[in-house]
């Protein structure tokens, strides 16, 4: 049917350009002038859910917060035999981030619920949105928080992890309003749920490169992260020779460059993201370093070894220069392979809507649908993105592919 | 005269504890909790200019603050027929210190002139002590401001220079209580000045290896220094291929094995002691990377040869990453000779002392004698400190030194 096709599209076209309206909206809501940056139980986190929820009231759903600060809004069914199907995205960013990850699929759930409930759309399940507030893990280095709150899987021991002003996870939520004690409520690991989906920008280049305004999601790449300690020995700048130094910077710097090289040679990512000198000035040789280091790959069995390999490397040049290496990892998820059944259900309603067959694509990135996945049959669709750049200002997408996602979450959910 | 020699220093033994002492007790006045840290015109500055100058009263000198906030005491002669002495080192101190840096040399230099007072010694020249009040740079990250305004050199654009929290040196001096009109008044350029003296730890493992506590400066090693600017492209850690990267920090990283490479190489030393990324985070490929680059020799020729080198290769490592290098030059000081009658004299005083060959030896530190050079005669003396290290709490010396020390110098006032 692509003339009917095609005017279901333009209609989209209309409700996509106030997904765009609304995703420059929820950018202001930022701790800094002119960027967006977002963190968990912040100030900008209370006031962009705030108006999430709004937006989620506006097109007809049931709203509220959870105990760990995500936001939700229900289309009801009038007659649910089946279980609730899960529609979410994150609302919280990394520093000076892009306008588009996360927010993206958050925005494009509530306007695919609302066209549903203005078509009188009946279906057989309730359809929850939900806004996770921490997938990123900005304030507190500790990634997926909102959906591992879903997924009952927060651990009590994360309340204690401060961030960088020394205020604890508990504190704040405190603060925010939140009680500690009825985080447990947050859980939905006991329910029904038929599905969980999430729309997300690529954060790639691929789709770009095929020409395709969406791709389905075959899985998400394993990712561990560690927090790396180098001690030397601090000393003056002017007098000590280079043979008799012990720079902890020099050694990392090393470390940066083996661990790029490392990950080339293996085919798979890896990232020092943060790397600090303690007490550092300009004339004073770096005695402490701390980096971090992120390690992706699709192959579980890779990320494991790699992680032994490149950890066995750095303390060899740790050795060679005479200062210590200690490294802790702070965070590991195994790689998730997406439902079957409902990347055929996506993989169909897509080739439906773009009239090419569909590109099916792994996540280099982790998403709170990782987590999902633990409760529920989880899939993901991946919109075009400008470049595969995120995590970045210049994070773009075209509104005529948010219109063709938007065509596609509808009917997907309908197909359900 | 071996009996005498060893009478005077037994009797220094004595003082020589006091100094100690008093280093012990200037150590607290930190910013910094179990640390010392004490930056230019801060309330800690103030507090140890304080305690200095009730040390000056208590050994006889006449006291007071010039006009960039250094302490001065001076030894007055009943029939000034010469130039004054002036005898100095500083007070402030970098992040994280050690109590002997600059310290030392102010603390011995009160001793010395409160024993000669004691003495009833009567000089044919008033001699000065002064306790410089910016050598480091610590906060504004510009250094020998104290001696800059005493040589006349002071130059009024470093009014708007700002420190970390935004607050410049023109606000820092008001609220030191000091007046920015009057620092002129502050120069001793035009004053005839028969000598400068500076006693200083080595910081450096050369008189240690030779087993002598003191030793004669031969000259200051020329310094330049650098903030390095690197951009490349942000990005999501996860989803982007190694080879399509454009990584600030990986850039800098081999920028900085680079550095150190070449260093060796010429035999001259560098130093990157300052490494930030801009806005990073532990899933974000770093954009923005800023770092420092000391560097510093003997030989001036080899000195600008170098860095010329240095910053080619720095460019062709962006031109290779695809990345910007912008070089900013913020500080430089030529290398400076000892003025050749002073180190002869400081020669003899201690071998007669120390009974043993005088050990020449060159500074690779900057000090305030560099700036001091410009309007008098100057020389220093060095201690030996434990294992070469400085610029750390681990900074160390043996009161016997500071007894050897503290008997030479009393010898080399009464020699001028």
């Amino acid at each position: 049917m692509p003339v009917s096709n095609k005017v279901h599209v333009q209609k989209d076209e209309v409700n996509a350009q106030r997904v765009m309206d609304r995703i420059e909206q929820l950018a202001t809501f930022s701790s800094m002038e002119g960027m967006v940056t977002r963190a968990y139980l912040t100030d900008e986190h209370k006031a962009a859910h705030h108006q999430l929820g709004a937006w989620m009231e506006e097109a007809g759903l049931q709203t509220w917060q959870d105990e760990v600060g995500n936001q939700w809004g229900r289309l009801l069914s009038s007659n649910p035999t089946e279980g609730t199907v899960i529609i979410g995205s994150h609302s919280d960013t990394v520093v000076n981030a892009g306008k588009y990850d996360g927010t993206l699929g958050v925005i494009m759930a509530i306007e695919a619920l609302s066209n549903l409930k203005l078509n009188n759309i009946e279906l057989p399940f309730h359809v929850d949105v939900v806004a996770f507030a921490d997938e990123e893990g900005t304030r507190f280095n500790t990634t997926l928080l909102g959906s591992c709150g879903v997924a009952g899987t927060w651990n009590p021991d994360w309340l204690d992890i401060k961030d960088a002003s020394g205020i604890s996870i508990g504190q704040a939520m405190k603060a925010f309003g939140l009680d500690i004690n009825a985080i447990p409520e947050a859980s939905r690991a006991g329910d029904k749920t038929k599905a969980y989906l999430e729309v997300h920008i690529e954060q790639g280049p691929v789709l770009e490169s095929c020409g395709l305004p969406v791709g389905v999601v075959t899985g998400i790449a394993g990712a561990k992260r560690f927090i790396v300690d180098v001690s030397g020995m601090a000393g003056h700048a002017g007098t000590v020779p280079l043979e008799l130094r012990n720079d902890a910077l020099c050694a990392a710097a090393e470390m940066i460059t083996t661990i790029e090289a490392y990950a080339k040679a293996q085919g798979i990512v890896a990232t020092v993201g943060k790397c600090d000198i303690k007490g550092g000035a300009v004339n004073v040789i770096p005695g402490k370093v701390q980096f971090s280091i992120d390690i992706r790959s699709q192959n579980q069995e890779l990320l494991e070894n790699s992680c032994t390999q490149l950890l066995m490397r750095l303390q060899s040049i740790a050795q060679k220069r005479q200062v210590t290496a200690e490294a802790e990892k702070i965070y590991e998820a195994s790689a998730v392979t997406c439902d079957s059944k409902l990347q055929s259900l996506w993989s169909s309603v897509t080739e439906d809507v773009t009239r090419k067959p569909v590109h099916l694509l792994p996540s280099g990135a982790g998403h709170d649908a990782m987590m999902m996945a633990t409760i529920a049959p989880m899939s993901m669709l991946f919109l075009r993105c400008e470049k595969g750049i995120s995590h970045n200002p210049l994070e773009d997408v075209l509104t005529e592919d948010v219109a063709v996602g938007l065509t596609c979450l509808e009917k997907m959910i309908t197909a359900l």
